[in-house]
């Protein structure tokens, strides 16, 4: 079996280093192939590193980036810092994959710096897993945000990278690709989005389903969604507006009737099982995929759980080894 | 008392007529001053006529746009239509605004064709009021899809126009304009969006509250939210679609336990709240704004609740004089 190095920087999330500490220990017994290498605070993290395990080293570092660090300069300028240390291990060969909790656009920025982008791809982007209303089917949705000026290539080079994802992260052997738009008919959306659509429609290596709006997308009928991050990243904000409003308004709404708070208290397991679904963070992490080697972002607001399941995207990329996969298909691929 | 006439497309909304007459008789009392004329199959309008009224009159027509007819032609095409006689009543001066409840696209080209752009508009946008979280506090979102190839002189006349709508509608003497954007920093975004913010941080005859994400757009913190069609378009469908979600899956989470089925029974009151509140078809209708008279859309799926409250905007609109408003707000404009 195959032995593997995962760099996690400690540092990232709004417990750090507690959750990713505990992820680790928890996943660390399960994956007896993996050595887990903790960036940051050596005084912090033996707190909570309950147990010692030759499987899992600690890299001392001496600063943290925060979410007040300039995000194109951060992994520069706090060259020091777990995350510029993390991803530095992967650069430099002594790790397979990074994963991350921290400020977002240092570790887009500091990632695509630092690791570099695959031959033949123009824009890396953030992707994650998403789920569908038809329970245990997933799909892969990207760019999330990584790039706000995206054109027609970055659209359909992500549909060629999302495609990759759903096969080895979600087992699907023929991924059903979609494009997101304002409507179905192909000469919807901006410029670049029907420019896309013409690319997606006349590559042979894609099996594309066309236009999908946002209010079908969890409909599960396709596998992955690919759009430009400006986009992207508005859709996936007004999806979280949304499940703020609801559960805002309707805790107002129970809040004013006897009989509905009873209901509210019967209904605590079923409302935890809906949150628990249609909350993509705890299905799995981000990654920016297009890059030389995998980076995985987990949400800054990541439990011990949600930062665990984006560990398990991390070795599941490096194991099934996502970077050549993709890298394969986008020099196949007739329009890249 | 000043009299208006509101031209009412009779045949647009998916139990048609039923719905726009129902409304009509719903609301003929109430406003004293207003006559509406039907537009439509006058058989089928009779037979939910349940009685006469002078100010209510039914104009006959011959044909119908459906959702099949092209938008871009309809209005030419089927001159004899419903919707495209009931724009012509207006662009003839014979009544003061339109309503529809008919295809989006060809009800957005036709009117724009037959009423025409005010002075200084360069392109019109649809505008809806939409609600918040906080009680009986709604806001204006523009543009929901008018044109999706927006520019940063779109995005900034939106502003100015749901500026005018957010004082008129809304009854807000200063409204706070927020710009809808994938970050709060200046900077973010696509080109336009950048343009646009700097055009809206200069122009003193608007109180800028900056950008702001979809997710916190419902927190009651602005009163209008701009940006072209294409990502207002995006924005709300994202919305429909994780209510859509919501619903399903909480459907499911529900039958799965026997205790939340009872929950769910003790709040469904609560549940009819949060749907009534958050569906922003219930709230009023759309309008096309930049034209030179009101044309107001009301959802394909409205029922008569929803259509009334639409025709109700409708007479705010003619009774205060929004089109006025908008054009001498777009001329005293510094950058339009």
């Amino acid at each position: 079996m195959s032995q593997y190095i995962i760099a996690v920087d400690a540092m990232g999330s709004d417990q750090a280093p507690k959750t990713e500490v505990e992820a680790v220990l928890q996943l660390v017994d399960q994956f007896s192939n993996v050595t887990f290498q903790l960036f940051g605070d050596e005084n912090k993290i033996a707190q909570y590193l309950q147990r010692e395990h030759e499987r899992i080293q600690v890299v001392h570092c001496t600063s943290v980036i925060t979410g007040e660090d300039d995000a194109a300069t951060a992994v520069r300028v706090k060259k020091d810092s777990s995350m510029a240390q993390a991803i530095m291990a992967v650069r430099q060969k002594n790790a397979h994959a990074v994963i991350s909790s921290g400020n977002t656009g240092a570790y887009l920025s500091g990632s695509t710096l630092l690791l570099g982008r695959l031959k033949g791809i123009h824009r890396p982007a953030l992707a994650s897993t998403m789920p569908t209303t038809k329970k245990g089917q997933n799909m892969v949705f990207l760019d999330l945000g990584a790039i706000s000026d995206g054109s027609e290539k970055n659209i359909f080079q992500n549909a060629i990278m999302g495609q990759q994802m759903a096969k080895i992260l979600l087992g699907v052997k023929q991924p059903r690709v979609a494009l997101l738009n304002n409507g179905t008919e192909s000469k919807k959306g901006s410029e670049s989005y029907v420019a896309a659509h013409q690319m997606l429609a006349n590559e042979t290596a894609i099996q594309f389903v066309g236009n999908i709006e946002p209010r079908d997308m969890f409909d599960g009928g396709c596998d992955v969604v690919t759009c430009e991050g400006f986009a992207g990243n508005i859709t996936l904000k007004s999806l979280e507006g949304m499940q703020k409003a609801f559960i805002e308004v309707l805790t107002q709404e129970v809040k004013q009737r006897f009989g509905a708070k009873i209901g509210y208290l019967l209904m605590k397991p079923a409302l935890r099982g809906l949150k628990n679904r249609l909350d993509y963070r705890k299905i799995g992490g981000a990654m920016m995929v297009g890059l030389k080697a995998p980076a995985i972002k987990a949400h800054g607001g990541s439990d011990t759980e949600a930062f665990a399941s984006a560990i398990k995207m991390a070795v599941m990329v490096v194991e099934k080894d996502l970077t050549t996969s993709i890298a394969t298909a986008i020099t196949e691929a007739t329009q890249s």
